[in-house]
């Protein structure tokens, strides 16, 4: 990479962390009682319970005051569209958000609760796509990406500046892998700091798009994305952040199922926190001992679990 | 209060900060999703999911050799247990902890499993009172006390230091009210570094001796305390934490046990941490608008929560 390329980057990731500063948490590494030398991001503890805030407030903080009048539109399968509709309520911007039915009620529920209005599609990424290119021609809205655009990835990339802060010592990050906007965030700004740091992405392996794509070397899609891990539904990798992934990550691993029910379960009987399956696949891969468990941090993305989730690892 | 008195207080609280030091957690200041200006200090993210590490190992540590040799013996609705078995463990002491049949079995489970031997006694305090001197006498065991001692007050009073160095402008404090030991620590502490502070109090109406001797200036006993917070069913303060708290705590108030159970729930689904109805009763007490919530910390004690609690929150 060429130097001024990197300063433009550098810069992006400092001009995103005083946009964000007072606006998103600055939340806490907690030292993991499930092993030593094993630490957790938890981003289950941010604003709107997901590290989305980060990118959708770091997108919208740059619209125009035009572009915000005619308002936004955007699309997710929850987490996105809670920290997007607190983003758009900081700056006054109307806001829609294309959901697919099947999408967890409790995270639709917390978007409209926020201000953002829901737009329902059929199950299919393609519809989605479809509907939210629609009402941005019908009604003029800005399109904001939940994670394909440079301000989305610096926006992440802020998680990986209060790592290092807070536990400069440490040698390995897991992150989930979902569109690649969290992974490449991170990834790109961990190694413009301290390039010796190990990045690991973690995928389910119902949900592998990434995991197969990195092993090929090119973008690929897959028919049907199917875990619990419902924020984790991707059936590719970004056109920005997959670029970056092949950069700046490490190694791509999956796990199965029940592990990562197993570790939203040690999250909460443990750990005493809350955390959904899509933010619970990093400890996941960690127990299935395909991450190092020491100077590690697992990030746990989010905590907005589905109430039958919950209820399913109640039974101590 | 006498000059000479305060500096002597003042070292003994100096002292349990070094000797926790890297012992116990430096447990995060979290802001709260429910409300501007409130915040929790997050005690159910300490090691054994609650404060009781602090008073245990504070006054564990103060063994002699040859005490640590005989052993320990103690008694404890739960959470104390943990945390004694825990500093047991950390300075290789062996520990027997008396506990009433009925209290919560995941304590005594979690109490095993960090190496405490428990032993069992029927379900009144003059019982378990009873054991513990049976014991320390046939076996030559050091009795510790969960609460009733000046390094358990002091091991407690690290708490209130942590909050003023992470947010030096809170004026209000609210503490879950037992046998007293954490509240006394906390309200000596606070007032000793910031003499402006407001401590507020919090018993469960159905287990409020405190309470009650608090407004009539005498150390009062009830028949029974009857509680979803397990950790708080104590039926007298103690002789050393009343005065305590009758010269520094500003007000007690009592809650109900739907407010209690509404608390550990909005805990859980707006703050993603796991709080057990012991650590919850000062979210409670501000829901009940009986203390106020610009500037105020939360001490959410312990995070040790029952399964079937968890079930009856779980029901979003």
């Amino acid at each position: 990479m060429h130097e001024a390329e990197l300063q433009m980057k550098s810069d992006l990731l400092e001009k995103a962390e005083r946009t964000l500063h007072g606006i998103v948490r600055h939340t806490p590494i907690l030292h993991s009682s499930l092993a030593d030398g094993l630490f957790f991001k938890a981003e289950n503890l941010q604003l709107t319970g997901s590290f989305k805030v980060r990118p959708a407030y770091n997108q919208m903080a740059a619209l125009s005051s035009q572009e915000r009048r005619r308002g936004i539109v955007t699309s997710s399968s929850g987490n996105f569209a809670q920290g997007a509709a607190f983003a758009a309520g900081r700056l006054g911007a109307s806001i829609k958000i294309v959901m697919m039915r099947s999408c967890n009620p409790l995270k639709v529920e917390r978007t409209r609760k926020l201000g953002g209005e829901v737009v329902f599609c059929p199950d299919r990424f393609e519809a989605r796509r479809e509907t939210v290119a629609r009402i941005a021609r019908d009604e003029g809205r800005t399109v904001v990406h939940p994670y394909d655009h440079p301000l989305a990835v610096a926006g992440n990339g802020t998680i990986a500046r209060e790592i290092l802060g807070q536990v400069p010592e440490v040698e390995h990050i897991a992150v989930p892998i979902s569109g690649g906007g969290l992974i490449g965030g991170i990834a790109w700004a961990a190694k413009l700091q301290k390039p010796s740091m190990k990045i690991w992405g973690v995928q389910p392996s119902g949900s592998n798009a990434t995991f197969l794509s990195f092993r090929s070397g090119q973008r690929q899609a897959i028919e049907r994305a199917e875990t619990i891990a419902d924020g984790l539904k991707v059936t590719q990798p970004g056109e920005i952040t997959f670029p970056l992934i092949q950069r700046y990550v490490d190694e791509i691993v999956t796990v199965g199922e029940d592990t990562i029910l197993k570790a939203v379960g040690d999250l909460l009987w443990e750990e005493h926190l809350v955390v959904e399956p899509s933010g619970a696949v990093t400890l996941a891969a960690v127990q299935e001992g395909k991450i190092p468990v020491e100077k590690t941090v697992c990030v746990l993305s989010g905590g907005n679990i589905a109430p039958e989730v919950l209820r399913r690892v109640s039974g101590k």
